[in-house]
């Protein structure tokens, strides 16, 4: 039986995935018509960004799962008229892509990188090196796929990562804490902290003032999660104040981020465009085929969002 | 029986090594006195560094070893009157400080960090992330403790990683070349290239502007090994010209580095004041009361050098 797959997205997203979803469906022996434009009650599948033509899915009377081509799914779950499964977009290329840029930042901020790159003064500064990361505590706030990944991979590196989620969590070399003592004992004395939770009502603003608080003196705070996760407000003061001594962001409340915002000008913080994590077409794709493959031998899908917890 | 061990250093070393070691031999159960003044006949051990006291070994007659505090023995190597083993300085402190600055530079520049950090004017850019680690092709020079873990860390985080040393070599994840035509195979379109050979006659000038031509056009050199293994006119000129598109140079033929040597002043050179890797004294004295208590048991010292190869 030939399936019907819907492609509802931005037009620029169907012109990047097209191609490797033909060939991810034919390399998993899926037999679908893949378009942008199928009758709603004869759709099985809708491959998915919120940004896209659909936001009712009253009219998809015979559909089976919404796969996301975002792995943030915060404008999704909400959705009422949305009732099939829907999956969210764990692409080990985004997975890769994080921990790669959150490593990578969070090795910036241990060598004090930018005062070297900045400083060629020529003044040879003897005695300048840094500490051992076994002696830098990172706390990585979120332990899913791409919090557990940032977090495995900088304890790989010999940080003494503390890791913190909703419910009791496992992750190699990492000392996990959970519920709201162990955010506090995740965030006490930490140099620098790691925001990959997700945007739910329970995470908003998850990193305040008080919080902030706990943290050593001078501290970092890296967030490519989701803009809400900070109370921006209290970030500034806390850099101005000193609590923090530098803050690298991603992700903002407002996308792109408005050319007056003060996080642009702030001499502590770094702003980066929403790059940290990318999915990518090839991988997405493959994803998207398994999920498919899963559903039509009558298996659980993977990925399936719980909309009670939001993610 | 009661060992002599002199401490032949700098009087700035003496006052960082002093309590660590006694600590370290206390531990290890070594009876000795430590001294910096010690008769030379009487001496068993000489805990070293070139640029302390000792340089004519003849008077040590009954001269067990010499432990290095560095690791970096070029400087010694070729001394005649020297014939007691030499034992470099392999210390893990050293080995995890390396890895952590080789990891956080490879990946500011697969991240393109610089130009995130000095360019926050309000322009969000879309579209900039980087590629996938396991695009880029990292080329790692030298393969011992040093070497190795530099590779294998990067490895880790899904580069491509090519190794090359003189002889045969296994490092997990790492492509390991070696001999002539392992170097061209090593280096050619890699995207960065990092130094950790010794210094020795057959490693000066090993990135020269032949070997520099064959990594792929933009690419970046990292060295945190030695100054000689650059040649410093052909990696301005390869900067210059556009096949290198920025080094980060951490060593140099002469240092501190002249405040008027090109390499400062030159916006795709970022200088940095020998800081990469450093000996902490804590853990290096373990290993120097870990190669007394070998020696003492009759059993062969770890860390000897070779004194044909020059390492």
């Amino acid at each position: 039986m030939t399936l019907n797959v819907l492609f509802a997205a931005q037009p620029k997203s169907w012109a990047e995935y097209e191609a490797p979803l033909r060939s991810a469906f034919a390399k998993a022996g899926i037999d679908a018509v893949l378009s942008t434009d199928i009758a709603p009650a004869d759709v099985d599948y809708i491959v998915y960004a919120p940004n896209g033509p659909v936001t009712d899915f009253t009219p998809f009377t015979k559909l089976k799962a919404v796969l996301s081509l975002w792995a943030g799914v915060e404008t999704m779950v909400h959705n009422p008229t949305l009732t099939a499964p829907l999956c969210r977009m764990v692409d080990h290329g985004l997975t890769e892509s994080m921990v790669e840029w959150v490593t990578g930042h969070v090795l910036r901020y241990h060598l004090d990188m930018d005062r070297f790159v900045a400083g060629q003064d020529g003044v040879w500064r003897a005695g300048t090196a840094a500490p051992l990361a076994r002696d830098r505590k990172v706390c990585v706030l979120g332990l899913g796929v791409l919090g557990a990944g940032c977090a495995q991979a900088l304890a790989r590196l010999n940080f003494d990562v503390h890791g913190w989620a909703r419910g009791p969590k496992t992750v190699d070399g990492v000392t996990c804490h959970h519920g709201e003592d162990g955010l506090k004992d995740a965030l006490r004395d930490a140099d620098m902290v790691a925001l990959l939770l997700p945007d739910t009502a329970a995470t908003e603003n998850v990193l305040n003032a008080e919080r902030m608080a706990l943290m050593r003196r001078g501290g970092f705070v890296v967030n490519p999660g989701r803009g809400p996760l900070i109370d921006d407000a209290a970030l500034i003061a806390a850099l101005d104040g000193g609590q923090l001594a530098h803050a690298t962001l991603d992700v903002f409340r407002v996308e792109p981020l408005p050319e007056d915002h003060p996080f642009w000008a702030h001499p502590k913080v770094t702003v980066t465009p929403h790059i940290a994590a990318e999915t990518k077409a090839t991988t997405a794709s493959e994803v998207i085929a398994e999920n498919i493959v899963l559903g039509e031998a009558g298996q659980p899908f993977v990925h399936v969002v719980d909309r009670a917890a939001g993610y």
